[in-house]
């Protein structure tokens, strides 16, 4: 389980790159540290549960720390939230069925007492999809830790059967015991679970060569209110709209999805990470586009991971010496200008791996660039779950950070990155303070790519103060997301953040056939946990 | 417009294969001609519109034969109906909307008029998806021919808009004076629109390469009875289920679509077909599956079609001395026991082709067999859409022809194909008629395969026998593919024909989903055309 206020259940101490205090002090000023409430106030000043003397349906816990850590997600205002004390509301009981009866009996005996149940992963939604709703309706968490564990593989058909509750790791070791991977690594990887995947539509690191998790989800079962959906594990089919595909993204308002048919593959002899630089933004774009939209195909090629100019010289202060003596490097192969660092995953089998290199080298030479090698990307590989633990250690120095992120056709992207990038810098500009911002494009298609951008800010004097700075970049940049052609979320779902924006983006008849889904599943609202569409009956 | 109770616009003759005929008398006996009604005759029966006399919102035909050339799709029922005569149900008007605001006036219309619309691309349904309902309402069929042509491309995106009614030629030609391609073939591709495809979740024969329509259809715009959905052409997105997959095989019952954003490619140096052979049905089966689920990708693979030694055996008999003569040098060859002809596409610039050619080779020599080159390639190329335009004159040698086609894992198809042929031949059987079965896998996948068998039997003695025979044979082979792990369509549809069987597969709460889309699209019944779910208004 996390724990209270950070990234991580504490297994893994993950701190701060040393040379950042003293870059943000420099780029945005120097932070003053927030007055955070110890968890032991926190605890004393939860009220007891609602459900406290209810004969449970399954076993539950109603300890009052059990419910705190299961009363807010991992989401800049999650963060406050559980930092300064004011959590919110509550969840009354934390259920942890061990099979999919346990979770048909809890979404029965919720609809028969007019609750809520909340499904829990890893708790790792960065948009609020697991904040515990408010109103009367007592609250039940359905933390799925015991719905773990891969069941089955088939593997004449590559195909795993693997508990919803798994999580990457777990996961991954479980199809390793068969020479297989899955291959699906967000950042949230490490504790981020298989359910938690599907339900939020998510994108792993690798998922140019892996797919998304649309790709490798061929189906499974969920248990809803109105009873078990079997989505068969078909490799296609004409039999009408995918139901998987109203399931991905579903964010847990349509059932409890509770064993997943994964499409797994060998494990690949080379997993390589190669580091590339391009003399400027429009040279990396161009380079990416080409490598993405390559007509013979990316076979080998898992990931294209390209940072703008300011998100590049990051990483050279990081390195301090080291990052020096690569961007003198670069000057004297005149790359000094505004290098964009690009990182090319090479995965397969060594053949193919020797190609894809040389095709990466090819495009980026085309484009001016020059490939360095694959000791900066062993570094990226080491490091690629590490920056939401920073986090909470940057709060601790009174700096915020967020991340917001979409996609677009690749005609539109240099625009947006634009739009996006300086609307965060004035949101923030204009509650009076300066904003550090960096993106990249990291999950390339044919048509288009991923942006992500993350924004690293003073707080607030306040509570309030820090929330209010926190929506005004929130706001501007899903408008400047809105106006410049981009999609409400590549990687990170709706949940409640996002709620308003994804309305606007699938439109009223859209938005209605969504409602009718929702009520066709779910008629009591047993799962109206204010993710996805506004108004449910219990926020 | 096709011609009455044929495939095709008759632009084309495609005369039957000339050793066919003997080879089908050996096979399941000497056919009896059936007694076909002329089409005057039905003209003249065709009762005269209930719309006679009404103010037309958008320009429409009422005249008979208009009409009876929209009342059927290219089923085998469709055949009966209209070659003996009864042909059913016969729509009362046949508008041809020119632009989106008349697709919606006309619904409006019959929202207002409680008339029922019947979206219509090329007529090519072979499950009874255009068939004309049944009832007391009036009947207009919306033929989307006016929606046609390329009208926007975005090289950079690898985008192009096309109206919804383009056939496959009139959408490769537009796109092919941008040097670009979509590359969906399937083997309706001459008569078949871009909206059909959608509409159907259709397969084209190069999907391996190209992909499906789901990989082709980025978005566009469906003209509903409660709006316009405009689905945007992200690469990906996580904000909230896709509705493209509740557009995609939709079978007009959500809306029309108008308007479709296709991911397309520039167009291949090379495309070429190399035909190879198997010593036996498992061989093939091997070589296929570890083609398809090749850890380094297919690139450049654009087809694998596994034909059974049956199916096999009937292109060496249609080829005559040749046939003989190849069959000869595979006997030397030692591949003369029970061969499998394999068809692999090669796609893609001059060094991909190569490479996969090498790949093919490899495979093939793996599994102990040969590979003989691209001239049956080309021979396959010339003819890949023809064999519908044989089942006219089949039909009129007194011989019936009919498709059943599924897809599953790859660990169940070698049992679905043996008793999906057994169950057809069982069936055929027990109405006293023998029939001639073979099968091809024709669209692979890492995690399994489509299956596709065509089955020769000779009319009854009676159009009611002769659809009872019909009847025997798609109800055994829904059952075989059900039992045997198969999804009710790889690439047909549901439309009326596989309605039950898409109820079953879907389960309960699946349909009762899928209702509730219906409903929340189209809360008047407009589009009640019968397709997809059982118990519309209108049938």
């Amino acid at each position: 389980m996390h724990r209270w206020g950070e990234w991580g259940d504490g297994s893994r101490d993950v701190p701060l790159p040393s040379r950042l205090p003293a870059l943000l002090a420099g780029e945005v000023g120097v932070g003053v540290p927030p007055f955070d409430v110890p968890l032991d106030d926190v605890v004393a000043a939860t009220r007891t549960s609602r459900l406290a003397g209810t004969s449970p349906p399954v076993a539950w816990a109603l300890d009052p720390l059990d419910r705190l850590l299961h009363a807010r997600g991992q989401s800049f205002p999650d963060l406050v939230a559980v930092r300064s004390g004011d959590v919110g509301p509550v969840p009354d009981a934390v259920a942890r069925p061990g099979a999919a009866a346990e979770v048909r009996a809890l979404l029965s005996w919720a609809a028969a007492h007019d609750a809520v149940v909340v499904p829990w992963g890893g708790g790792t939604s960065v948009v609020g999809g697991v904040d515990c709703p408010t109103g009367e309706r007592p609250v039940v968490v359905a933390d799925l830790v015991g719905l773990s564990g891969v069941r089955d593989v088939d593997r004449v058909s590559s195909l795993a059967t693997v508990g919803a509750g798994a999580t990457g790791p777990a996961c991954e070791a479980g199809l390793r015991e068969h020479g297989l991977v899955l291959g699906h690594r967000p950042q949230s990887f490490e504790h981020s679970t298989v359910g938690g995947w599907v339900a939020t539509r998510s994108s792993g690191q690798q998922s140019l060569g892996f797919g998304r998790i649309e790709d490798l989800f061929a189906g499974g079962t969920v248990e809803s209110p109105v009873g078990p959906l079997t989505l068969p594990p078909f490799p296609a089919s004409a039999a009408g709209p995918d139901l998987r595909h109203a399931v991905l993204g579903s964010e847990g308002r349509l059932g409890v999805l509770v064993e997943a048919v994964l499409r797994v593959r060998p494990l690949p002899e080379v997993d390589d990470v190669v580091a590339c630089y391009l003399p400027g933004w429009d040279e990396g774009v161009a380079a990416v586009r080409a490598l993405a939209a390559d007509p013979t195909g990316t076979a080998g090629l898992s990931m294209l991971r390209l940072s703008t100019p300011a998100e590049t010289a990051v990483s050279f202060a990081l390195a301090g010496a080291a990052g020096r003596a690569l961007q003198q490097g670069l000057r004297l192969a005149r790359l000094g200008g505004a290098p964009c660092l690009l990182l090319a995953g090479v995965t397969g089998d060594a053949t193919t791996a020797r190609r894809v290199r040389a095709r990466v080298r090819d495009a980026v030479r085309r484009h001016a660039g020059r490939v360095v090698g694959t000791r900066l990307g062993r570094r990226w590989q080491r490091s690629r779950y590490d920056s939401p633990y920073w986090r909470s250690r940057l709060w601790e120095l009174g700096y915020g950070v967020d991340t917001v992120e979409t996609a677009a056709v690749w005609s539109a992207v240099p625009a947006l990155v634009a739009d996006l990038e300086r609307s965060v810098a004035e949101a923030v500009a204009a509650t009076g303070a300066r904003a550090h911002v960096g993106t990249h494009l990291s999950h390339v298609y044919r048509t288009g790519s991923s942006v992500y951008t993350t924004a690293v800010f003073p707080l607030g004097a306040s509570r309030e103060a820090t929330l209010e700075r926190w929506r005004a970049l929130k706001s501007a940049s899903l408008a400047a997301i809105a106006r410049s052609g981009g999609t409400v979320s590549h990687q990170h779902g709706v949940g409640r953040d996002h709620r308003a924006a994804a309305v606007e983006e699938k439109g009223p008849v859209g938005t209605a056939a969504l409602g009718a889904l929702v009520d066709a599943f779910d008629p009591d609202g047993v799962l109206a946990t204010g993710n996805l569409l506004p108004g449910p009956p219990a926020t």
